[in-house]
Order: structure tokens, then C-alpha cells, then sequence
């Protein structure tokens, strides 16, 4: 699922953002309890003027080292702040120097690895190994920790990450910092230490405001709108929150309660919808999931929270059955494109060129005539293309699929025309699909998806794929043309 | 400073502690608003009987290994909670087996380190380099970072290290086991997810219950004792706290606030004295400080508790000026007993001896003449040990003078019977002494202290051992006979 | 200040106002600790279903007498939510019904208060005056106190109100009933119940959409305007709670942190205006303040309000030095209407009548010639305006010049085309004023206005009267045609 | 039951109590979300010091005219504020004036009272009944609900109406003065105004050391025996707080989930019991209820407390089927002895007296065989006493089956020698007994017990009176000696 692209994300400039705190503005989602104190906690010590200047004129590798050294016992919160405060003056190009800096001058101390590796090799110890695994760890990540001193570290090495992920594109070598600081965020987004909270309309406006400007799937466009995501009784929504990254949200999902599983997200979405009694509602559908932290790419939260909403679902409402979502499929268009280019496909047989052709009309979707006609060919193509169509890695083609396949959910519905917005049909020719969460068999399918690359899904896909094969198609790993895999959730 | 010997006194014995939670018991420190949601969120997924009971069949380290597989991504949570629960449940002996498991078994592919280290002689790359420290790492620390999914599983890992630092006495080869431990605790106790508390009389009992128990330098026997030092309005104390340990303070100190520096500890702990209104004190006084979490040893919180409650404290009280350390001198009466014996020693003139002879007198310290007469000889003694003599490693030798001097604070004043009990009288022949922090010389203190081992002090103790040299004494590093270096905070 | 007219927008059609509660969703402003108990609490016993059928069929009058009897005390909180139920179902017929019957049915019973007049006036002992004062008090006054068990049941009271506000104007025998409604209110709304509170971008969604809601003087027509009023640094907004109306603000102001006391709304409300740093703000102005309770009228807060806003404003930001509003001033233009269409008032003279005479002109405000013709003219029926003009009750006309002045305000300036909106020049000819709340003087003007009439202003307005008094004006109370004392803040 | 005689009450010497108030321990029970804001917000206007004087040269008489003046709305904090300091340095004559300055000094405006009378009688109308009822009112209520103004205002009149209890003893006119007080506190603290919390380990301190102070029932003597009653899984405690009296509960209920009803406190409280697992109790057993404010005796809450509790435990815990009481029979020995007395009474045969002769021996209750006599004269007796006996208002004779029998519980169950503590055995001879609260029921047996006085009991009790009325012995009103009605819960 893609991230918002650029826009209105850095909105700060009304300083309430989490890099600045002001004591009477400081009510926080969390509560004050944890937040003012710590926070206030964080100021620093008055430190001696000629300390202060003396940081100033050092350029910022060597406040760097300074942060490295034993002044970093003493006055580390002082330093980190300074190196963080000048990180967030720096202009594009003085970023990239930073990133290089990291590269460069932090790696492992080359001496002492090379000193660990004979000794290693000398003799196979523990002591020896840790000595070993110690060397070969880059200086940076000793300071990146450090960096977390500052007030708000977290925040600003999120943030850093951020920016050099827009580096690595053009600067493949910073790969190497970027999986320093992966391995040390990862670390510390651990599950372990995530909050699951609800959002609704009882949710202070600077989350609210973030869910509007982090959701990837179904665009908000007002407050208004927002409102008729949050406040019906018939609607939930869940975000994950880290404790040192207060009201920033790290990932979240809504949910619409219901009575049966929607085949379109006009069915969840309509205005003007007769509301369902929250506890007459059987059928719990996840029909958005955004991540909010470009910083975090890469770490995945989404798995974990299905399943804990799930559990929250459940034991808030013992009459809710159904656990499913309704998911895009963003690589479809593509792959069937190609498909319908590539003469010699047998998963594409006569008849279905032939009804497929009508796609070309932009009206199509409008004529329920051609939809009809459409149709069954589509059913085709799209089951070959969840079930059988793999990219270069080898994994099933399409990101969103991974996601909840990887999870342990089942495909068990295909929608033709699920979602007729202009980007679900350029990308999916309007397809949705959806995945079932069945708690009891969360962990075979897992288990059957990783190890043997198998498919959860129901019988009516695997005739139409028989169907297919039985045409002589056979399974192709397809490379998506350039893209690189599709963010997951 | 020491840990509570008879460690954790009853813990636990009412299943109220962070190991459980119970619905209507889980008013916590910082709210139910991030708890309960955060604790019930952490229940787990309905799984299927099979798989649970398969798992009951499976070894513990056969668990470990699913844990670190692929199954770990879609039922971690699960796994994780198993092997603490058995964890649990072992006796001594089987807790020892766990860690030399962790040991012999999950220490890092050797196979793939190998090719690893010959890759990176063959071309020193920053791909290399990090697969080379990616090899050396042993997988037990992803082991540890997956037991984190457990509920509570920080709390747990805290707990399996306190048991790893018995065992370590016995088989020194855990060392490498406990530097994991360590390793993953350190960078997750991180000063950047820490929160400072005030602790008083309106905190709930079942923290303040662990005050009492965890006090480690003057005693609290009774919760009317524990209420003399937190009501009065005088008196304060602050405690980091950890997102993930709830109710369960990391470190906590005991401040006076005061009209003048004592010189006795019963000054500050006389029953029966006066009030000083708050916001006439000019004298803040730290009397205590002691670490709760033996599994967190060596995670150093003392530095930044103490500069970070002398912030908060000028905040709430801008006449404060004077922030100054009541503390104990654990190491003085072994080393002044070695002196007296060393027939040799410079640093005992004969007057000095003839004078200290007194001490073995078991009633001196209630004879206000012979008080007098051992004073200039113990002023003489106490200096030079202070800032003359070094252990084996070269530091400074008392342990709590190395974390004061190590902060960056002054060591100000030496109090001949500034602590009559018989604890301070065994190990100090009653000496306290006064550690000041000013912020604006705390970093050139630490500064000198840590590069040249210089100790601030004051004129006039470095006339005494100015006079001491004079008669040829010499700093030799003094080895304490056997015992490891006490616990600093 | 006037209430918002259109009465509650949308009020509640998501179910999710006070009159609701969902576990899920009860994250509520005051913190789950206190609601989500409390309103569980709250919650009934399960009472055997023969009891709640004979309720059923009981008429609500009938209903009432039980909630008066013994019965009340045993299952008070069960026909006390009853009867709210009813209510709420009530159309406006039987509403009103309702309401007759407390006036007709629960007055005091006259037997009782006949004997007790005779006891009275037999002997005049605190006994018989008490029993007097309890056989007056109308039989209504316990019942309302007994429908506050039902849950929710103060909301239910100030709505019940709300609409028996509206009932008066036809019915003003209905008076009686709302004085008992008003002096219970008014008693459980006492000053010392009340909970100020900040309300910032923080604030959680539900509230802020009734800050949009209620805002009775500056429009607010979008988030995006709430936002620049919420969310800037040099932006304020303060709010009173109660405990048992949580989530629904009683009354709230906004404040602009700026550098000058403002001369026009525009110069406080001005899109793309620079921020002011808050440490460097020297005036705190107070440019709106709006009533939310319709229910709760005539219970004064506005004066509470402010001065507790400028003591936490002084707190937080000690260089504020100016505290002052920038206000309508509603009554102006009809009495200007009036004075101008007395040929005989000395209070204009000819030169004034003439510059006044612009006013007719519809472009008057846009052209400055035309401004700088009208502004003496009208500066001095302005000073008139405030200084003599008063009511048929002998108090200042304005409206709102009564609240300030009465709150112990001074008048410092009056300016001219303060507010060009389409309300202001209609009701003010576009005039603003600015009152000074300065502390120490404020309960000398207080008494001064109280006990004398005398209105604190400043030489300069001072001046601009004994001018037109020396034309020989003479101060007549006017009485506003037909208007209703408009409501006070 | 009775509250706890004086001793630890005033124990406020560190100001920590709810009259001072200090930023850094202000973290309260409720939170500081809603405490430091509103108390922040209660400090007062720096006023003119010429103001603070004036008013410190009245007297308090003179003080609460001003308060009632139209001084009271400008500074009506301050001047209650003035009030109240004054109230609490004044000695207990300086209290007396107080009070009895309020009878004398604020009674009705007598002139305005014949006036409206007048009216009245002239005219029966709404209006003159509610000039009526406003002119019989006493000025002292207006007097009252301002002085609440004050900072911690109803903590303050809570405790001045202790002390007014006290006085009325000796000084039966302040009756009307308590009339006031009492009137106004009922309606504050109306039910609709209590929250309900959880009691437990997790309870702030200060909060537990009230639940010590209060306890009024069984001592709890240490804070050992505190936790043993809060912290096993197999307890509960539950109290009534109110907003403005934040940390200081008003009557709270301790509860043993158990297996069965017990007969005995040892059966509750015996150290070293077994835990009962809470999700297999299935009886809740309310063992003590204790008031904690004097000054709002005569306010009921138990009754609402136990329903709400009921309620609480079943939603939490729904295997629990039994609610009942372990309650003591504080007024059946004076009863026993009067009736063993009188030689006439035929409630008593030659048997039981002869058996009852025992109770003579000061060690009966040591020796079976004696209990096993004494038996069967004293179940004789005890259901005579509860069901028969009445006191001179024609209720029912014991306070505490007044309190139960009015909330609408049964009488199930009489336990000979429950409790052998020495209050006990005085008091009851060791008498206790269990009330059953069975939801369906409290309805129905509330209503026959108030409107017929009948005792709702099991058949066996039933069977044991009838036998005595066969004797021949009649139910006659017993007034005891002197004692004053005993106070309920």
C-alpha cells in the first residue's frame, strides 16, 4: 500500500508538532501523567556557556565523535540535542553529507576488526566471538543510540531515516547505514513495546488530523468524511502508538461493522447507510490499512495488528463471526496488460481476449451489459493471477496478496468492479478482493504460504485455475516491468 | 551501592505483580489508558487446540527454534509466551539448562560466519562488513528480541537475566549468554525511553511497596518510616520508570530539601525535626539512591536520575542553589584497616596511628574525647583515600565516590561520624561524605575525572594530602582483597 | 452575547453524545479513570421484569409521585431513567405536557404550607421557619433532584431545561417551574464545581466539533479555521467543564497572544499573519466568548472565566503585561437609529447629525473620506452610548458592556469600524470596543459599578462627554423597543 | 455502624491533606488531567493589597455580609477564601461564635418573610409561593453555597458541619444551622454526583491510609493487614468518591469472594486461608461498610454503594450467584440484657433464661459445651430481636438490619459467637448475621419493609417467633435506654 505521496505531510510549522512542547498545549493522547513530566524531564541542565560555544564551533563530525567519546557519559542529552537541532536545519544537500559522514567515518573500527577476525580464528571462543560480533559493528550504531538522548529522539531518527531513504535511490551505498539504523529502530519498535488504541471521535484532532493525512487506501477528504469513518456505531478504527513517538500514529485500520461481507466498498462506504446496531453486527471488515512512518518502511506492524483487532473485536462484540477484509489489488492492471500483449499466453484462451477487449472502453464499467461480458473472464484471470502468478523473488505476485497471504488469511472472494474510483480501475480495472481472517487456521495457512508458497483459498478459485491449466497455461514467474515490490502494510 | 541482599522480599505471592493481569486490579501508575488496552491487546489469538498441544510436545529449545523460523512471524506472540511460561516453572537446575542451551546452541551459524569473514578479507565492502557482523551475531539475541513478544515480555527478560547473573558465578562461560542479555536490555533501557516519576505520597501502594524493599543504603522499616520520607513537604523523591515495567521503578532517590549541607545523616532523618517550608530550602540533598532491577545491572540510569531531578527540582523551587550528596564511603574502613596494618604505609604517621588505635575501642564514637582525637587522623586518612587511592583498574577505589566523581560532581566534605549505624560504622568507622553538583562544572568535572582521573575537590582536602605526601607517602593502587567491585547505581 | 440561534446543529445522531456511552468508544476528555467507571457504575440492577412492566403502565405523572415515595429510594435510579427515557421520546406537545403537570401537580402541598404559616406565626422559632421553608418548597424540587440518579441524569435536566426555556414565552405561568429548574441548576453549577480546562488541537475531536458548534460571536466555519484558532502559539482557548457534563463545554474563550491591544477583529482573525513567539506576547485579548448550554441560562460563568483565564495565562507566560477584550457591541446601532430620529436630542448636534448622516450610505465603511467624516461623530455618540445611556432597569444598555463593566472592566477604547462583517455593521455600525481587565482594579470598579453605577473608562471618552453635556444632553434611561435584556456571557 | 472515634483523624501536619495543595504532589486519584487544572485555576487574582486589608480589618461577621453583598460576585473567591482560613485557625469557642452568629445573624429576612406571607395569603399564585419560599429561606443557605467559592470549598464545609455536629449536642438550637448545612450537602452530593472506584493495591497511598483511618467496622491495624485485605485476587473494595473531594472517599465496602456464606469474620479474615481463585468464587460477601465523613452524616450512600457493587462484581466476575452481608448486631446485648431483666417478659421461658445464665460466665464462649446451651436461647432471642422488637419510632430496632432491611435485603441467616472479638462479644454477645441481596427481590421486600415494616426473613426464623408468640409474648416497642438513634452507613 502506498505511501501519501509528498504533500501536506510536513505541516509544523505551527511548532506543535512532536519536536517542540509547549507546557499548556502538552495534553497529549497518552495523558499528561506520562508525557509532561517526561518531557519536561528531558530538559537539560544549564549547562556552562563556554560548553556551549565550544559545541559550536566543532563541525558536526566531530561533535559526533564528541557524542562517541566519554563526554558523551556526561553530557550526551546535550550533544545528541545539537547534532539533531543542526540534522533539522541541514538543506538537502547537507543531509546527504551527514548520511555520507555516517557511511564514511562510522563504519567499524577497521584495525580491531581485522585484529577480532585472527583472533577468532585462533581460537573459536565465546569471548573471542564477541569480541569478533563487537568489531564488525558500525561506530554508527553505538551513536545512533546516543542520538536517542536527545528530547524527542525517537522522532528525529524516524524522521532521518526518512530522509535517507529518499537518499538510498541515487546513493545505493547508504544501504549500509540505512540497514544500521533499520536494525536499531526495529530493535526498538519491537512489538513488544506497541500500544493498540482506538481512534474515534473522541480522539484529539492532532491524531485525527494524521489519520486524514496517512491514509493510503481510500482517500478522506474532509472532516465530515473522517466523522463518518469514526463516530457511527457501526464503524471502529485501530492504530498501533509507540510510547516515545506520543500522537504520531504508527499504523492503523478501519474497520466497518456489517452484516454480511461487502462486495464493493460502496457497500461500506455509501452515505446515507441505515446504520447497524454495533451488537447485532456478525461480519468485522477491514477495508483500509495505512502506515503513517515513511522512517519505519520495512518494519512490519501489520500482521500483528489484525490479529490483536481481531481479539478486541471479539471480546467487545461475542456476536461477530466474520473476520474479512476488502483489499485492492494494485498489481493486477499491469500483469493482465501484459498478459493481453503477450500473444502466446495460455491462461488468456480466445473467449477471453475477445471479452476483455471491451476493457478498452473506457465506458465499460458503466454498461452492465459489458460488464457481464467481462466478467467471467476476468474471474479467470484474476484466480490465475492470485493463485499462480509469482514475481522475480518468487512470491506471489501482487503486495497486497503477500500481506495477508503472509498473515494467514485466505483469499475468498473476488469482486468484479469492487471499486470503481479512477485509481482502483487504472490499477486493478476496478477489482477488489477479500481476505478472510479465520483465527483457527491463522497459523496453518501462515505456515503452508512461507514454507511451501501455498495459497489459502476456496474451491470455486481452484476450478477456475483447473480450468486453466487444463488450457496448458502454466505457472511464469512474471517480473513486474521495473517496479520495485509494492510497500506492505 | 549494594543491592538488596535477601532479594525480592515476597514477590508476588498475591499474583499482583506485572507478571498478571486482572481486569479490575489494573488501575496502574500511568493510567489505564495505555495499560489495559496495551495488556489486553497483548491477549492472544483462540488457536487452534492442535496446534497448542503440539507445541506441549515440543522441547523447549525445539520451541526456541520455531520461535526464530518462520513461524515465529505468524504465531510469535504464542510461542514466546510458552517458553516464558515454562520458564516460569523451572526449578534452579532447569533454568541453568535453558542458558547453556542459549549457549551451545544458539550461538551464530559458524558455517555462514565463516563464509562471511572470508568474503570480507576477499573484498572489505560495507556489504561484506555487514554480513560479516550480521554472521557474528548469535542468534539468540533475535531469540531475545522475539521472547519480547511474550506478554510482558520485557519484565520477563529482566527477570531470566537476574537469574543469568547468579549462575554466572559458577560458569563463567554464560559470560557470553549475558553480554546478549545485556546487549538487547541496554539499547532498549535506553536513557530515551525512560520516564522520571515523582514518587510521594499519593503514588499507589504497590510501588511504594517496592520502595521499601528495594532501599538500599538507609533502611525503611515501616510504612510510617516510608511516610516521614515522602509526605513532608520538604522532603522528595523521583524514580525512572520504564514504558514496559509498569509499576516497577529502574532506580529512585531520596532528596531533603534543606537550610544547610548536613554533615549527618541524622540530621535528615531525625524524627521530630522542623518543617522547612518548600520554598525556603536552599539546599537540596540527596540521601539515597538505589537501583530496584538487579536484571538491569550495569545499565547505568544514576547519571542522568540525578541531573535530570536537579533540573526538575529548580524548576519547582528556583531559590534552590546548593544540590549536594549525603552519601556513604562503603570501601573505607577495609582500606584503613589494611593501612594501619601495613607497618610500612607513609600515609599513617605515628601520631595518626597512635590516634586511630582508638578505634578498636568498640565505644569511641560515644566519647566526644576520643572523637577529637581520632578526627584529624581520620580527616588525614579519608582524604588520601579519596584522592590517592586506585584498584587494580586504576580507578578511583570506593564505589560510590567512582559514580559521584564519574557524574561529574565535587567531592566537597568528609563527615567524621556523619552515620552511626552499625553498617556505617562496619564499613566506613561512620565517615559520609558530600558529593556537590554544579551544573555549570559537571562536564569539565567529568571531563578531567574520566580522561585524566583527576578527582574536584576542594582546597582544603588537598592540603591534607599535600601534607601527607610531604612526609613521602606515594599513591599505590590498592587492591581490595577479593571483593568485585561494588555495585554502583 | 447571543446564543447560537439555529440550536444544536446535528446534536447526536450518531449516538455518541452523553446520552450514550460504548465501552469502546468512552475514551472520554476527563480520561476513562473517572467516566468509564462512573458510568458503569451507573448502570442498573437487573430488576425482576414484573417490576419494570408495571412501570410500564404507569402514566408519567404516576411515574413521578413514585419516584417521590419510598419507592424512589430503593429503585430511585430505575423510574428516574425511566422517566427520562419518556421524555426523550416526548414530542413537543407532550413535553409541554410534562411541564404542566410539574407546575400544576408538584407544587407544594397547601394543607402543610397552610400549617406551617400558622406554626409560623404562632411562634417564630428556627424550628417553624424551617418547616416553613420546607412546606414552601415546591414538591418539584425533590423530584428534580431525584431524576439527577438516572444516568446521565444532569444532561437530562439542563435539556429538559433547554426546552422549557422555549415554552416560557407562550406559557409564563411556566415561570414557577423553571425558577426550581434554575435554582438546582444553578446550585450543582456552582463555581466551585466547575473544571477549567485548556482546549487546544489536542483537544479530542467530539469537543472541538461543539466549539464549532457553539461559537456565538466570530463564526467558525470550517476546521480549517478552528485550527488557526486553536492550534498557533500565539493562540488560546479556555473552557469550563463539569464533571457530570463531560465532554460538553459550559463556556469557553478565545484569546490571541499579540504585541498591541488590537484596534480590529481583522488585525486578530488576519489569515498569513506573522506569529508571535508566546514568551514575546504582551497582550492577552480576549476576541470571543460564547455561552454553550442554552439549559443553563441565566447561571452565570463569564465572569469566573475570564479572571481565572488571565490568572493561568500569567502563569504560563510572565511578560504578559495586558489583559483585554475586543468586543461587539450589539445595542449600538438601534439606539443610534433612535437618537438620530429624535429631532430633540441635545446628544447629537447638528455637525454630528450631519457627519451621521453618511451611515445611510451603504458604502459608507468603504470609502475613508466618508470614514474620517463619521468617526468623530460617531466616537462621541459612542462615549454617550456606554457612559449615559441606560435601560428601563437604570443599568448600561449594552449588553455586553454590562457583563465586562460588571465584572469590574474598565472601557479603554472604542473603534471605529472594528468589524466590517455583515453582523456588525448591522447591529454596531461596525463599532468594537476594548475592555481592560487589570487586576487590582478590578473589584474597586466592580463595586464602583455595583453600588454606584459608575463606569470605569478613561479621561479621554471622559472628556468626549462632558462635551456633550455641556450642549446640555442630559442621561435618560432609554428603554430598547421591544428587546429582551440580550443574554449575557 | 459507628464512625471511628477521634484519634488519627487530623492527621494533616505535612499539608498534604485536600486543604494545601503543591504542584509536584498533586498527582492525584482522579488524575491530574482534571485536579492541577482546576485547582491551578482556583488560585486567586493577585488582588490590591489595600482590598486583602480593608477585609482583614472586618470582622467575620462584617466578612459574610460582604461575601452575601454585591462585593460576594466580583470577589466572591476571595472573601470565602478569607472565611474559610479564618474558620480553620479558629478554636473550638471562636467555632461556637461562628455557628452560632449563623443562627442568629443569618436567618430570613424577617420583614420580607411577613411580607410575602401576606402576599401569599392574599394570593395563591406560583409567584407569591415562590417569593414565599425564596423569603423563608435563610440567609445562611446563599451564605453557604457562596463560601464554596473558596478554593477546596466543599472540603471545607464538610468539615465545618463536623464540627457543628459536635456543638449540637450542647447547643440544640444550631439544629437550624445543620438543617442548612445538611440540606445543601444532600444536594451536592447527590447521587448523581458519585463516582465509583475500585479500591486495591494499586489505591495511592493517601487514599489506603484513609481506608485505615475510616475503617470502622473490623480494624485493619497495620499496612500488612491492609494488603491481605486489598491485594489477594480473592478481594474486593469499593468506594464512593466526589469530584471536589478528591482522594478522600465517603463510604466504602470491603468484599470476600468466597466458596459459600460464611458464618464467622475468621472464616473471611483468617490468615494463612487458601485463595480462592476469583473466577470460581461464587459468593460475594460484603464484610464491612464504613462512612468516612462525619460531616455528611445523615447523607445516605450505602445503599446505593452495595447496588452498585453488585452490579460491578456480576459484569465482572459472572459466576457469582450470592450477595450477603457478614454484619454485626450492634445493639442486641443492651436488647438481651433489658429483656433478661425483665422478669415479666414472656419473649424469654424459664429455659432460655436458664440457658442464657451462662453468658454470666465470662468464658462461655470458650467452652462448646456452654455454646452448644446457650444455643438455642439465643437464636430465640435474636429472631425475636430483629423481627419483633421496634424501637420508639416503630422501626426496627438495630441500626445496622435498619440499614439493609430499608436497601431491600433479607434476613437469612443468624450466627451464634461470628465474631469473638471483645466489641463484639460486648456489643452482641458475638452475634452476627447475613443479609442476602438477591437483585429480583429489592424491590419488593424494600416496599413491604417501608410501607408495612415488614421483615423479609427465611420461613426458620419465621418458625422460631411463632413459637415465642405461641408463649404468649407480644411485640412491644422497646426504646432504648438513652442511646440516640445508632448512625446507618
Amino acid at each position: 500500500m502506498p505511501y501519501p505521496t509528498a504533500s501536506p505531510r510536513n505541516r509544523r510549522e505551527n511548532s506543535d508538532g512532536p519536536m517542540s512542547s509547549n507546557g499548556m498545549k502538552s495534553a497529549s493522547f497518552f495523558g499528561e501523567l506520562m508525557q509532561t513530566i517526561a518531557e519536561r524531564g528531558r530538559r537539560l541542565l544549564t549547562v556552562a556557556p563556554r560548553q556551549q560555544s565550544d559545541r559550536k564551533r566543532k563541525s558536526t563530525s566531530e561533535l559526533c565523535e564528541l557524542l562517541l567519546s566519554s563526554h558523551g557519559e556526561a553530557s550526551g542529552t546535550a550533544i545528541a540535542r545539537d547534532i539533531v537541532a543542526r540534522w533539522e536545519t541541514f538543506d538537502p544537500a547537507a543531509r546527504l553529507g551527514f548520511m555520507t559522514m555516517l557511511l564514511d567515518g562510522f563504519g567499524p573500527d577497521e584495525t580491531r576488526l581485522e585484529v577480532a577476525i585472527d583472533a577468532y580464528r585462533g581460537e573459536r571462543t565465546p569471548r573471542s566471538l564477541h569480541e569478533l560480533h563487537e568489531a564488525a559493528e558500525p561506530r554508527r550504531q553505538e551513536l545512533i543510540r546516543r542520538l536517542n538522548l536527545a528530547p524527542n529522539g525517537v522522532a528525529a531518527l524516524v524522521s532521518m531515516r526518512e530522509a535517507l531513504l529518499g537518499m538510498k535511490a541515487e546513493q545505493p551505498a547508504l544501504e549500509a547505514v540505512d540497514a544500521d539504523f533499520a536494525h536499531l529502530l526495529g530493535s526498538w519498535f519491537n512489538r513488544g513495546f506497541l500500544v493498540l488504541r482506538p481512534i474515534n471521535w473522541n480522539t484529539p484532532a492532532n491524531i485525527l488530523e494524521k489519520v486524514i493525512r496517512y491514509e493510503a487506501v481510500h482517500e478522506i477528504d474532509s472532516w465530515d468524511e473522517l466523522r463518518s469513518r469514526l463516530a457511527p456505531e457501526d464503524r471502529r478504527c485501530f492504530a498501533f502508538f509507540h510510547p516515545q513517538l506520543v500522537d504520531d500514529p504508527l499504523i492503523f485500520v478501519e474497520v466497518a461493522l456489517m452484516r454480511t461481507t461487502p462486495s464493493a466498498i460502496s457497500e461500506v462506504l455509501e452515505e446515507g447507510r441505515e446504520l447497524v446496531p454495533a451488537e447485532q453486527a456478525t461480519t468485522a471488515v477491514f477495508y483500509s490499512i495505512s502506515n503513517c512512518q515513511i522512517g519505519l518502511r520495512g518494519i512490519s506492524f501489520g500482521n500483528f495488528l489484525i490479529k490483536q483487532v481481531v481479539e478486541e473485536l471479539r471480546r467487545e462484540l461475542p456476536r461477530l463471526e466474520t473476520f474479512v477484509t476488502l483489499s485492492p489489488v494494485p498489481g493486477f492492471s499491469e500483469w493482465l496488460a501484459r498478459e493481453r500483449n503477450t500473444g502466446a499466453s495460455a491462461v488468456l484462451d480466445e473467449d477471453d481476449r475477445r471479452r476483455l477487449d471491451l476493457l478498452d472502453d473506457a465506458q465499460w464499467s458503466a454498461l452492465p451489459e459489458k460488464v457481464e461480458t467481462v466478467r467471467p473472464a476476468m474471474m479467470n484471470a484474476a484466480a490465475w493471477y492470485f493463485l499462480k502468478v509469482r514475481n522475480r523473488h518468487g512470491k506471489v505476485a501482487d503486495p497486497v496478496a503477500r500481506f495477508h497471504l503472509g498473515n494467514g488469511a485466505r483469499l475468498v472472494k473476488i469482486n468484479v468492479l469492487g471499486d470503481r474510483s479512477a485509481r482502483a480501475m487504472s490499477q486493478a480495472c476496478g477489482l477488489m478482493v477479500n481476505y478472510l481472517y479465520k483465527p483457527e487456521d491463522i497459523e496453518a495457512n501462515h505456515e503452508a504460504f512461507a514454507t511451501r508458497g501455498e495459497v489459502a483459498t476456496v474451491p470455486a478459485l481452484q476450478r477456475l485455475v483447473k480450468g486453466i491449466e487444463a488450457r496448458g497455461a502454466r505457472s511464469n514467474p512474471v517480473v513486474p516491468a521495473e517496479a520495485p515490490p509494492a510497500e506492505r502494510p
